[in-house]
């Protein structure tokens, strides 16, 4: 017998993993979660069919979305991760001794349960003294919040359907008043290449600009995301992505990664011309 | 009716593209040939089925395997294209009109032909009067020439099947002997993701770092190719990629880029840190 795991990255367009072994599948109040183990990716989530990462990739993911604000904000003590139930964001804030509170506000408990057993490549760290997770919609949680954060993550699922209240303008001016005076919020952008997704992100990338004095985007190459490329925004109170990089502080800390170093922190704000136009 | 092209990507992964029209399909002395209609990507092409470009993302590789070197090599008067025989490299090649003598060495004819015939959008500067196409084997091509070409650019299938002779210690040597004393050869080097393409290509950099004083890769983003990520190889006699990258210059010329600027010149030669670790 033959298993494939297929995702539509647009109607036209089909990616298909071979599947060894479906390990879990549960659908809670808010999503149908299922976990498979692969021969070509290792194990891998997903929520509503849709990709959410694989034990060989995540590395990528999760290394950007933390450490590029951790290499430019010279003291994070404070950090809010909206999402990222999976556990992968704070496993990379956890190799920080210098940060003091991580708080993960996840809507759907189940999503954590699911990786504690199945995933603990990415939930390794979610009992971290630091780490206290409150299962609550973030669109709440943010609005009793104000000066409190130096970095807000939010690792959210897409910018249409359940994740789209977390791509407005509403909600962005929540977390700036949320974060402290030097503060920065970084998110996930999806591929700007089908069109379909080129439009939200025209969408997220002007209420983002609307609420922050700095906002630029940021790129990687995930190979199990639609297209395999992948953009995060980047938006700041007070540094700047590139002037505000401290190489040689961030490369004394000894933080083992993957994918990401301060050579590559520079290039990956570099982007394309057709990303540029877009984004005009 | 529906009618879907499918694309191993390993034994374990598909990509597959929803096709509205199967426009041309030979099989030549050497290869199948396939045109395709595709709503997503518009018309693509495929030799014994593997994809070759697309018309919707082939500026990517095309304008990465060529104003890369331009902008660091001062004074290209003579580029050699080997395969390519789609166009696109002469037509980034073109835009300069510095350049005085463009040969490609395509081995089918009927690729040519082809694309020729239903992609224009590639083949369109094939007929420049600069150009000069030889229908033979580039192996053997190479062989006669010496102290000739200022550039080499190397637009060939895999490193593995009918292409491999194009990676091999043996042919890089003869491009070292055929460039000019400061000339600069480029080559495509697939994605490193999947295990059996990062042996290929740890093979092919050993190879090419055995004949240059100056090897480095560099990367690009092509939603179409395996994985999405691609690495193109520098070698060069006297060059370096970055420090004698002259950005002023290149832009200055005025030549329009959807992908490639000076700034992800840059970029583009900061790796991540596991592709560093496997080229080690």
């Amino acid at each position: 017998m033959e298993l494939w795991y297929k995702e539509e990255h647009s109607p036209n367009v089909k990616f298909s993993i071979k599947v060894d072994k479906h390990l879990y599948s549960h659908t809670s109040r808010f999503q149908r979660i299922d976990i498979m183990e692969s021969n070509e990716f290792g194990r891998f989530l997903t929520l509503d069919s849709s990709m959410m990462l694989t034990e060989k990739d995540e590395f990528i993911y999760h290394e950007m979305m933390v450490h590029v604000a951790m290499a430019i904000h010279p003291n994070v003590k404070r950090v809010l991760v909206i999402g990222g139930g999976d556990g992968g964001v704070v496993r990379e804030l956890t190799k920080y001794p210098s940060i003091d509170e991580i708080d993960l506000v996840e809507i759907d408990e189940m999503v954590v349960e699911a990786c504690k057993a199945w995933l603990p490549q990415t939930a390794c760290k979610l009992e971290d003294a630091r780490v206290q997770i409150y299962y609550v919609d973030g669109l709440r949680f943010i609005r009793a919040k104000e000066n409190h954060y130096d970095l807000i993550i939010v690792d959210s699922t897409d910018p249409f359907g359940p994740g789209e209240g977390l791509y407005t303008k509403a909600f962005y001016g929540n977390c700036f008043k949320a974060l402290t005076d030097k503060g920065i919020l970084i998110n996930q952008h999806e591929s700007p290449y089908y069109s379909e997704h080129a439009a939200s992100l025209k969408r997220a990338y002007a209420s983002l600009e609307g609420c922050f004095p700095i906002t630029q985007f940021y790129q990687a190459h995930i190979p199990t995301y639609p297209t395999g490329y992948w953009l995060f925004g980047f938006a700041s109170k007070a540094y700047h992505p590139i002037e505000d990089l401290d190489e040689e502080k961030w490369n004394q800390l000894g933080i083992e990664t993957d994918y990401y170093n301060t050579t590559l922190h520079r290039g990956a704000f570099a982007l394309p011309n057709y990303i540029q136009k877009l984004l005009k």
